[in-house]
């Protein structure tokens, strides 16, 4: 099997695991699926649970496109090769809970071809990374524990360099605020610059297996806790932040509106209930202003 | 007096006297100052209203400031000046009531400067929109009749030509969307190519003196009707799309962001509350339906 269908087969299987074992933590509410076909070739498979007792809206989506890279596109990409195919996972859960964090993870594969439909390039990306509204230390540090154990075979320094590239990544440059404490990010992993260790595709699919023992735990532990108004309020300010980031900076997002992506599958990823007041200020020493500090001034969590 | 002073002096009246009536309207809430003042020179006054009975979220901001350009904000002005001034009236009223419609304006005024300072280009901007939640065709008529009669003492096509740039500008070309029934956009209206009929200073100021009339009369009508749930989450859902066409495609947001503008005075054009649902469609021939029908194929509204 060639690397495009052992890529295919990847996502569509973690698709299916991830998306069984959210609704048995969610427990009220099943995933609804759109599937959708791209008009220049290819499709997807959109999966959205929504108004659950646990997630409020979450989405874990799969596609797998092909066609002919707009012009635009091949300056962004720095190629002259026309025909691509590109398959990915993506996928963001916001929790009702304030107490529980946003997570958000993408794992995808990048082929292009030459005149003759050889693969002339290919590469992997992807990563996930955690957002909360209340600053639990331990669930940060699990999570990265996490993924610092998934990528310690692939080599000394893989997990530090992709976390400082996380970092660097999920920051709103407008407020001097990264979006929320971190995680993994990597791109253009080609498997000819496979070493000994590291393997390209072996570490992306490594990642992708890990983000369910990554981030489920941290969210079954905050999702039943109590919470008042307020908290709720927080975190639809906070979710606000979400908004800003995507609509802004996020790179993924922007490609997709640009190149006519299917806008509803794009657009998945904002949280459900946003508020913007004017000039909000978490109080002094409170609970909301220890997350500000830390998003203000990130930590190394392992 | 000069363009400047006289300039400076129309916005802050302006400023009072729409801030004054609003708070008139609303009965309840009044506007809160911010007056701030820019690292690079000049500054301004931020005026937000509030939770009001009539008015959910409203900021009415005038600002003046000075500097030198960046290369980027240069290139952007096609200008080798380096020397400029800014300054302008900017308000977003977001009406509690989903019946009421959202009104939108800018009024400002630009000065680049020679090396031996002197003013060497000068130019005018602004307009104002609105954007209905529910579609009352009488309102958006009403709105655009001032617009019109204000426009015709400058010139036979001055309305239709502004009103055409409006529709084209506030686009949301990744919906297939307009953000509202329009109104009236112009730019870099110069001075130097003023006609025996039309004076750029005084169509900006006749335009900004027109606000009060077009827009109160339909806040004050619809303010106090009464509405179900369903009506309020419908609104919020279409604050999204006023969201996403300020954060993605405008211009003035997407500049002030880059340019470490003051990010509170920036986004005070957000709404309050907003939703996002995956893929949400309004029943066939539902009131919901023929808003969106409008915005999808605009109309002629005199």
């Amino acid at each position: 099997m060639n690397a495009k269908n052992r890529f295919l087969n990847f996502i569509e299987k973690l698709q299916d695991d991830l998306c069984h074992q959210l609704e048995l933590i969610d427990g009220a509410a099943k995933f609804k699926e759109d599937i959708w076909e791209r008009e220049g070739g290819g499709g997807g498979h959109t999966r959205v649970l929504a108004d659950g007792a646990v997630v409020e809206k979450g989405g874990i989506n799969r596609s797998a496109v092909h066609g002919i890279l707009s012009d635009q596109a091949k300056k962004q990409l720095h190629t002259t090769n026309d025909n691509f195919f590109a398959c990915g996972l993506s996928l963001v859960i916001h929790p009702k809970n304030p107490h529980a964090p946003t997570c958000h993870a993408n794992f995808r594969y990048f082929e292009l071809y030459d005149d003759a439909g050889e693969v002339a390039d290919s590469w992997y990306g992807g990563g996930m990374d955690l957002t909360p509204y209340y600053l639990y230390e331990e669930d940060a540090t699990a999570f990265h524990r996490e993924l610092k154990t998934a990528s310690e075979p692939f080599g000394p320094n893989v997990y530090e360099e992709f976390r400082d590239a996380c970092d660097t990544y999920f920051y709103n440059t407008h407020r001097g605020e990264a979006r929320g404490v971190g995680g993994l990010f990597f791109d253009y992993l080609r498997p000819s610059k496979n070493t000994p260790l590291f393997d390209a595709e072996k570490y992306t699919m490594a990642i992708g297996n890990t983000f369910a023992k990554a981030y489920y735990p941290i969210l079954e532990k905050r999702a039943h806790l109590s919470y008042t108004d307020e908290q709720k309020h927080w975190q639809e300010i906070r979710r606000g932040r979400y908004v800003e980031f995507n609509l802004i900076h996020d790179k993924g997002t922007l490609f997709g509106l640009r190149t006519n992506g299917r806008i509803e599958s794009i657009l998945m990823s904002l949280p459900p209930t946003v508020r913007w007041a004017y000039d909000h200020q978490p109080e002094p020493d409170s609970e909301e202003a220890k997350l500000l500090s830390v998003l203000k001034n990130p930590i190394s969590w392992v």
